[in-house]
């Protein structure tokens, strides 16, 4: 059997791309045996040509403009680093498919965004199109959904798609750590970028679960149809309280379909700590797949980092003469459709309450009276001795109930005088 | 688009026949939509044509002789459900293959012994084989180890591959149940077989290891080479005693690369009631891969049943069309070789040691000083209270040591006439 040989052209050099060039120099030997297919890097472009990176960029073709390697007949593959949801990534993607070159992206806001749009580009070009590393980095979710979990009808799809938020909540409870404090650590050890904003507000999330449930549902989710809260109201108090409780307090996407509606919402999570999902630690990122005939899937890697996201995109790359069923984003379903980010107001769960209150004689009856009136049926209440300035900090823990009712009573409740303090309200999900 | 027609015939219509049969019934409008394919069954058989099923077989062409659904042109797949290492599956497989039909099977005991072989005629005839629901029943594991942790090298693989073992442990567990009294609950509830020899004795924990090991290192493993206990020695005292020191224990098949050999093991172990594994209870399965690349990947799910096995059936069946690389296998490592069972006398771990000792005073002591005297260091000791006929329970837990030393001093130790019962010897994972 003869080495076939393929041309790679990567757009980004950031950590990623780093990694990327050192598994190909380190493994290429391998792959000639493995896959008959000799992979060789034969043009590069970022940014800045002159940044200090952790690979030397000596040996390769540098192109300031990255869109002309799409034009030459040595280059098979585009691997796209770059990020963002339009501009110069979209441009490469259309350029890449049009003229026949493999396109492989990390790139989740763009494949939230245009994947849609990308696949038909890529079914009218009769060209590839990959985007293993957009979702839970090391993890290959992108392959399951399409090539394992295709039998029966996927009925839920969640989990934690944010190595940042799971490692700094991870870090509060570990070591009682303000959310500030948490996040600078996570910023000093890599795990969270200068700009984490994106990460912290749950917009990443909201990326990745949009992708998800595109694949999982066949729909076409804006990302501002996903219900999104991040992590920064997090305190250590809620952290405590909800270990008290036997809960975990984690950032979920979760995606679920009933009668043809998918509703999708990104929002911190109290979650058992008998579950599995309490489990999944620090930078690590969890994937359920909840099928109707396979059951629950649960698949848990490293979310994040420079070898595991580089191995996703590199196993698309090795990937390059398979899988032409190409059955992803395919099956738009007619029937199913997004709800929007105000349907959530209809979902039933229990909640946790928490707020500071006057400490005075008969403040907390007059409180549970309150919730009495409103009909929230209460299943346990906390009155924490960490009074500070006077200020009393109670817990409740309700049973099921809409979000439309709790949101009206909460409304209601800021108007009493002896509430000193902001209403914490947080889901609690059985999974 | 215009739709294809592939002919499948079912040999072995037990539950995951049955399950098969229900799955093709209820999706084949859903696969003719999505994947352009109109699946039909041409052709059943099975041991015993008049035995009462779930799903009706009127409709379908009874065959006395499955191998002569393998001569129709009107069957393109054969399914083999029947099981047996050789015989009348080993055959269908051959002759299927020679015939250029797509041989699919769930059979675990002939992939463990012939999977090679038949991967090796599969390649000579141009014909396809795929045996997804052989390890991990709804697990997709076979594929995710062929598409997508291709990138480095494995250095381990390990998890729960037996559903009735963790059913039985986790009920012991739970329930505070003897092993019969666990063992008889799982066959009322269809989580265990009549005769679950192979499922307890940890044979059909090896039969998957091995087809792991061989994918993962493409080494060829005898079965005979994988070192292997059942769980059938648990006793209720071993389960609470491990819960005391923070442990589960839990049936677990090991595979370890080391260099350049492969250890392979099926033992129960002990893993901290920290870990993610011990997290995965009742009849779930999990398999662990530990790539040097993508740092450690573990999937969970169910391990058996009759939809999640027939799912993992119809995913092989519905990637007919895909797939072409049939990587598996292929890249037979000369470098690479399986150690015998044996060889786990090199085994280095720590060890948790129980036995029952008359109830005088000094004993305690001479045991102790059996231990230091030849030089193995105890972590921890605890003598129990709940003392039988005045024989009291003592358990130990170790240091790091080798297999091969502590076997050499339990051996020495059953001499001891204060040791009044057997010696039960559990090993430790730090997974």
């Amino acid at each position: 059997m003869s080495v076939k040989k393929i041309g790679i052209g990567i757009v980004g050099l950031g950590t990623v791309g780093s990694g990327l060039i050192e598994i190909i120099q380190k493994n290429n030997n391998i792959y000639k045996n493995k896959y008959k297919t000799d992979f060789s890097i034969n043009g590069i472009s970022a940014k800045n040509r002159n940044k200090k990176r952790n690979v030397s960029i000596k040996g390769y073709k540098w192109f300031d403009d990255p869109v002309k390697m799409t034009e030459l007949p040595n280059i098979d593959i585009i691997v796209e680093l770059i990020g963002g949801s339009d501009g110069l990534a979209l441009k490469l993607a259309k350029e890449s498919l049009k003229r026949r070159k493999y396109f492989v992206t990390a790139n989740k806001a763009l494949i939230a965004k245009h994947g849609i749009k990308i696949f038909e580009l890529s079914q009218k070009y009769n060209a590839k199109f990959s985007f293993e590393a957009a979702v839970g980095g090391g993890i290959p979710i992108i392959r399951l959904i399409n090539n394992s979990i295709i039998v029966g009808k996927i009925k839920n799809i969640y989990g934690i798609l944010n190595g940042t938020c799971n490692y700094i909540l991870t870090k509060m409870r570990e070591n009682n750590l303000q959310f500030n404090k948490a996040l600078k650590e996570a910023q000093n050890l890599g795990f969270a970028e200068a700009n984490p904003k994106d990460d912290i507000n749950g917009t990443d999330t909201a990326y990745k679960l949009a992708i998800l449930s595109n694949l999982a549902f066949g729909i076409n989710t804006k990302v501002s149809d996903i219900y999104t809260e991040g992590i920064s109201k997090i305190e250590e108090i809620d952290i405590k309280m909800a270990q008290k409780l036997g809960y975990k307090i984690i950032l979920l996407g979760i995606s679920n379909l009933k009668n043809n509606k998918v509703m999708q919402r990104v929002h911190p999570s109290l979650v058992s700590n008998n579950s599995m999902i309490s489990k999944v630690d620090n930078e690590l990122n969890t994937i359920i797949i909840d099928d109707e005939v396979a059951d629950k899937i649960m698949v848990v890697g490293k979310g994040a980092g420079k070898r595991p996201t580089a191995a996703s995109i590199m196993a698309d790359i090795l990937n390059i003469h398979d899988e032409n069923k190409k059955k992803f984003f395919v099956t738009k379903n007619k029937k199913v459709s997004s709800l929007s980010s105000k349907d959530i107001s209809k979902r039933e769960g229990r909640f946790y309450i928490r707020m500071g209150v006057d400490d005075k004689p008969g403040v907390l009856a007059d409180i549970t009276l309150f919730f009495k009136k409103h009909k929230i049926s209460i299943k346990s209440m906390f009155q924490l001795d960490n009074k500070i300035k006077n200020i009393v900090p109670l817990v409740f823990v309700t049973h099921k109930i809409t979000e439309h009712k709790i949101s009206l009573v909460l409304k209601k409740m800021k108007a009493l005088k002896k509430i000193k303090t902001k209403i914490v309200l947080l889901r609690i999900e059985e999974l």
